[in-house]
């Protein structure tokens, strides 16, 4: 039996922000063959177009899709990400001052209760697009808290989980090359940190994926301000 | 410098559910010393009695105290504690039919908000009121699920957490003497899962609130139907 075809007796379900690498992936699962489904968080991130992104991908592909409203980060979490009166940095993704944008514990929050929902659902696997250029400023998407999470997916529940980092050391040129072959549409996808009607460009976000794209010799179909 | 001395530097946060263990290691954390705040989860549980008694405990013991709604854990985790459509099963509580009451996920769930919670307000550990007893039934209370979270915290962050679990090798017999020798006032705390104006005396959880303070050797405060 091919690879494909032992995958689709799989669930699996992803962690899908609407951001490039998450729907890069979610393009990726489904071409593996498992049977795709995607949860989506809402903790009113600046950046909700992402939202509005992973909606349409989902539709686009005809995958099952959860919000699932995680508010309470909001208030528990401060960060530039989600609060009002702080500000979005603007510079490069792996400056330091983009540590303002690490919402606390956002992806452990976010992990522990995808997995809860895949555990209803019976998946076996949970796939989150954490990448090699996260590592810098995100602790929560480095390798070692990915390990330390694996080991905690194992032992939360009686039904063994499997957590799945493909894209953990790949660069996002690396993830835009993989997605143009698997025909991704960008323009459904979301990164600026702002959320404005067109992408700022000078965020960290906007700057790593004008990066990808150019590194990657094609051209960002997102609009800029 | 003694150890209380040395701990009243060091803000701590709590996990009180409002039943008996974690009721205790309150009043235990507190007495040695820690500067100490208290967070409770609204997941929809049918015993949300439990939230009230946690309240007034903290009322009592001027205890800075936050309720934080997770009720999406109701509608993507199911189980017989939050489920009105499945009844809470009766018997032992390591009785096999007690696994309908694990809530898929839960605890980690509930870990990482209130760690996410603690990095906020700075606080260095968290505090969890798993208990020797729960091990054969709740997967996410055994000292393996514990080990593996406590690495996942040191890692989730830029700022180090600690987890601390006291309680995690000690019978719930054990924790009782512990809080009466503590001054803790039982009649402020809520075991039941069936969350009705008495206890019903048949659930798990009753029957191991009984069996603890029998084998304690004094009586419960909380009347039974």
């Amino acid at each position: 039996m091919d690879e494909k075809s032992r995958n689709r007796d799989g669930k699996a379900l992803i962690i899908l922000s609407g951001g490039m690498d998450s729907t890069t992936l979610l393009y990726d699962i489904r071409d593996q063959g498992f049977e795709v489904s995607a949860v989506t968080f809402d903790y009113r991130q600046k950046h909700r177009r992402e939202i509005a992104c992973a909606q349409k991908t989902c539709q686009h592909l005809g995958i099952p899709h959860r919000i699932i409203d995680a508010g309470f980060l909001n208030d528990i979490a401060p960060s530039s990400l989600t609060r009002d009166d702080w500000q979005v940095p603007e510079g490069r993704y792996d400056d330091e001052t983009m540590k303002q944008t690490v919402v606390p514990n956002r992806n452990m929050v976010l992990l522990s209760i995808a997995a809860a929902y895949a555990i209803g659902i019976q998946a076996g696997r949970l796939f989150y697009g954490a990448h090699a250029g996260d590592h810098a400023i995100y602790p929560d998407c480095r390798p070692v808290f990915v390990s330390a999470m694996t080991t905690a997916f194992h032992l939360c529940d009686w039904h063994d989980l499997i957590l799945e980092v493909p894209y953990l050391f790949r660069t996002k040129a690396d993830i835009v090359k993989r997605g143009l072959s698997l025909g991704v549409d960008y323009s459904l996808t979301w990164s600026c940190y702002k959320g404005e009607e067109k992408s700022c460009g000078k965020c960290g976000a906007c700057n790593e994926r004008l990066a990808a794209f150019s590194e990657a010799g094609v051209q960002d179909p997102l609009e800029y301000q």
